[in-house]
């Protein structure tokens, strides 16, 4: 089952689904991933708990969806860049930068629609983890073709450096991080990191 | 004012204060920080709270104290790797396990003893900033022995790979993220951090 439909239930193309997941976000953004219950979301479609409980078997498994969605937006506006034909390295740097803009935004731009994200990251959902390695592969295409064209080393096993780095990028990512530091602090952390990693991968 | 005597007063010698730090790290590690009040405290020692206000003005100012001695027992056996005659590449690695080592069994042996580190730092106390710089210093000094001896790259600000470092480490180091990952994941994290730190610092 892919991590965006685990506890999900009923037919997929389901009007009301969508309603919920609308009604989610709304909610989510105003008040909160945890603040939000079953019952309160149930109450502003027209619907009953139990109704509801045909589609989503928990608030967890709506939260899933939702942060799906989120990390899914991140994913294709990275992609679009991983397929640039921008020069490698550069390519890697405006990768890192828009990673961490993105993520930054969450918080920035969408009232409290973090908390999922963070609530996800917390408790260890599928979703989180799918998004981890879908970066590691997104940086993994950027490595190999940093290597194709004679930028970076490649002495080192591909697989390790991709981790490295996206362990190294923990500062400017990681939702719990970003919302204890002030976002200029995150952006000069960002400029150093991806330095650091950009010296890393010299030849 | 040092960060260490933030909010405390009266005598600085007074036996009253060794007292209070002693019965605070018992309850810190056995209840945790948050759940520690003055009044508890003061009557574990069999004063009234008012008296105990005569020396800490307050719990976080009792925090900071206990805080600041437990990252100074870290630094000081950091500089002993700092200061040892070790080749440069290995001491820097020596330094950096050393670090995420004893990090990590503030979680795994101090029973409850972690929560005032991390209350310190989403507060910002001024304990976590100096215990930052003195990082900073460490790995400034581990720097400079690297650059002369031609292990390591001289190209870069020094005061740039510092920070740099530092900040690529927060998966090894922050204890957030120790609260969150278990154990043998910060080992592995280790391990990929160190490597391409290194790789980031040859000539």
């Amino acid at each position: 089952m892919p991590a965006s439909t685990i506890g999900q239930r009923g037919p997929t193309e389901h009007h009301r689904r969508e309603q919920i997941i609308a009604q989610a976000n709304t909610h989510f953004r105003l008040y909160g991933y945890r603040k939000t219950s079953v019952a309160s979301l149930a109450k502003a479609i027209g619907v009953s708990s139990a109704y509801l409980y045909r589609f989503f078997d928990s608030k967890q498994a709506i939260g899933q969806a939702i942060c799906h969605s989120i990390l899914k937006g991140m994913h294709m506006r990275l992609q679009e860049l991983v397929e640039s034909d921008l020069p490698p390295i550069e390519r890697l740097r405006q990768f890192i930068e828009t990673a961490c803009t993105l993520s930054l935004e969450l918080f920035l731009q969408e009232g409290r629609m973090q908390e999922v994200v963070i609530e996800a990251l917390q408790n260890d959902w599928s979703t989180v983890d799918q998004h981890r390695q879908d970066l590691l592969v997104q940086i993994t295409v950027l490595l190999r073709a940093g290597r194709e064209s004679g930028d970076f080393e490649r002495r080192t096993p591909v697989d390790e450096v991709a981790h490295g780095i996206l362990l190294a990028l923990t500062p400017c990512l990681h939702p719990v991080l970003l919302e204890m530091h002030p976002p200029e602090k995150t952006r000069q952390s960002l400029q150093l990191v991806t330095q650091l990693v950009l010296r890393s991968l010299m030849p």
